[in-house]
């Protein structure tokens, strides 16, 4: 078994400013490739934490990778202490510093000196190009181990270690096969799920194991298994998520790094329809979500957000009167919502939501985290009723998934 | 200064199933209290391991502090790990027994003998009632040396810490004050303003030390100083935040935990003004950042998101010949945005932005991150072109800290 240390170097996280999520992030892709991690460390910003750390893994591991301190200020010095500890000087990594001068050019910058010793890394070191900012990572080797430096900043330390670090330890080490399948469900919480499934579960192979992965709203279980070929433990794991899916088939929206925004937008397209949104109480978020997809601006029109009542009149055209009547959270006026956000821009589908985010404006017949929400199409609109309890933050997740995923099915008929 | 390290145990976070939120938060407290961490470690559930870790720690820490493996379950075993580290025997701990049973007894359910076992203590330990669960947590003393093994669940763990280990802490140490002031800056990269304020940076007292905290948009510096009074290391701390206001005061926003939609929702309320957001490239998230914040439908009105050029012109009254004329991503039409939102919601401020979120969609003369924002307020118009370069997300979120400091700009005239 090939054993990994995750080293993550900055004051900030000692002091509890930030949480480190980066050392999960890494474990993970680690793990999936089939490498043990066996510890995390974090450490400050000190020349002589960072050597006592990087000393001490290298005896007890075959992998370490190392985020954080190579950031232009003076405050970094991740890149001078390993230099100095495996005994090297720094030269210029062209295709580094080309990608610097790139960077700094498409926004209209110039590029500084510190900029430029951004570029550098020490000699002995293979450098991997930051494609998304202006620190190259760095890959050392020392007897048959290696360690691996990553900015800090997660999007580029995330890319990197994807793109690069994986592939190339996957060659240069002999790893076991792991295949892990996620199932994404939503709709239903962690308890009810475990009681759905528990004969199933109790069913298991003993070589498959199963992890139950919780977040706001969505329920993953991770089916995880390994071996020396890969379509046998795949075959292995696929045959009990279908098994799976026999069960609890109505709760999965999707595998692995699938999203409901993305599997959307492939059905939309796919269909040549195109949708909006009416959004009160999540203020644009299942908007914003749609159109974080690449490419979404082919068949996502546009949203209204009504969160002042004027607003669902003058731009929806749901009469005050129902408002009145009813209240802004009711289905007569999310129905309305849905199905004149439909006609008005002309789109094929609509969602809508209103409710109540809290931490204010519930009250006993409609406590917080009451939200109705519709979707419309040509000849249906379906509504719904939902209690998610108290928390803004998550109500308004919660609502996106549920409009999301109701949409999902919609595109499904 | 007292030295502490954070030791975390459990398998689940070493293969990146969850982020380990305790460690950040221990740090915090920790810190707060004025003692210095120099290292958080996270090792599985293994005998070995653990006692490799805490061994390592006692030889430079005056506080451990470790979390998890605490439950009833066959994978916790962290209790009798320490047992055997501080070579004692095991004693039922009467207050935490009374508490286990109070608990099952107040959910209607029969103490097990696991459960029984999980109010045993090792004899040398001082046990810490644990009111929010069934594990108690067990403070050790070796020499001047102080371990403190808690629960892993974070909400007893967290109470635990600060109503019972830190007060005692603050007891047995002599500790001394730490104060931390971050500065919140936003339109300036880390280096650039590493250069703006150098000549600052080097005059900084010896005992004042300066972190560059980069994310997305945003550069937060933080300063730190300790002393024994708590008004005087502030003082010294506030003298310098006030000398740095002079240098880069222009981009500085706030301080702390303050945000930039929490500080316009201030200052709308404090106005008695109300705002809307007419938006293209950012889909809706500037309306989802300003309505994250409790208390926003006092000042927030709704928003139109306007992706497709005919919702531009059919909802914004943007006319189609001025979008042929200057393309949907101009000067021309993001003022016509905002200005025509504001008529239409009757605000009286409004905020647009039309760009190139990306990855398709640029060229030659807009590349991929052009984005142009605006700012309607009675008599103004103000706008700006942003060049923010690729990354659909960080082009989302960087033209949303844009058009929301420049909203705090204008609302401050």
């Amino acid at each position: 078994m090939i054993a990994a240390q995750v080293i993550t170097i900055g004051d900030e996280i000692l002091i509890g400013q930030i949480v480190d999520t980066n050392s999960a992030f890494i474990s993970q892709k680690l793990d999936e490739a089939g490498i043990h991690v066996t510890r995390q460390i974090t450490v400050g910003d000190s020349e002589k934490e960072i050597i006592s750390a990087v000393d001490a893994a290298f005896k007890i591991s075959n992998v370490i990778i190392v985020t954080g301190g190579l950031g232009p200020t003076k405050d970094d010095i991740t890149k001078t202490t390993l230099a100095k500890y495996f005994d090297s000087a720094l030269r210029l990594d062209d295709a580094s510093y080309q990608n610097v001068v790139a960077l700094f050019k498409s926004r209209g910058k110039e590029v500084s000196e510190a900029n430029r010793k951004q570029a550098e890394v020490p000699e002995n070191c293979t450098a991997i190009l930051n494609k998304r900012g202006t620190a190259p990572g760095m890959w050392f080797e020392r007897n048959s181990s290696v360690l691996v430096s990553l900015p800090g900043v997660p999007q580029e330390m995330k890319a990197m270690l994807e793109e690069n670090v994986i592939p190339k330890l996957k060659t240069k080490f002999i790893l076991p096969v792991i295949f892990h399948r996620n199932i994404l469900t939503q709709g239903i919480g962690e308890s009810a799920l475990a009681v759905l499934i528990e004969e199933w579960e109790n069913k298991l192979p003993q070589d498959i194991k199963l992890a139950y992965l919780p977040s706001t709203g969505v329920v993953r279980l991770r089916l995880s298994s390994l071996g020396e070929s890969r379509e046998e433990v795949k075959r292995r794991v696929e045959s009990e998520v279908k098994r799976l899916k026999e069960i609890a088939g109505n709760f999965i929206y999707g595998y692995d790094e699938d999203t409901l925004e993305k599997i959307i937008g492939t059905l939309l397209l796919n269909k040549n329809k195109t949708i909006c949104t009416a959004e009160s109480c999540t203020g644009g978020y299942i908007a914003h979500r749609l159109t974080s997809v690449s490419g979404s601006s082919g068949y996502f029109l546009g949203s209204v957000v009504a969160y002042a009542n004027e607003v669902k009149e003058n731009f929806l055209n749901v009469p005050d009167s129902i408002i009145k009547k009813h209240g802004a959270v009711s289905e007569e006026v999310v129905k309305l919502m849905a199905e004149n956000a439909r006609n008005i821009f002309g789109a094929d589908y609509s969602v809508a939501c209103s409710g109540i985010a809290g931490p204010d404006g519930g009250t006993k017949e409609k406590p917080v985290g009451t939200v109705w929400i519709a979707i419309a199409a040509l000849e249906t609109i379906k509504t719904k009723l939902l209690q998610l309890g108290k928390g803004r933050m998550k109500v308004i997740e919660e609502t996106n998934l549920n409009v999301l995923n109701m949409l999902r099915n919609e595109l499904l008929m």
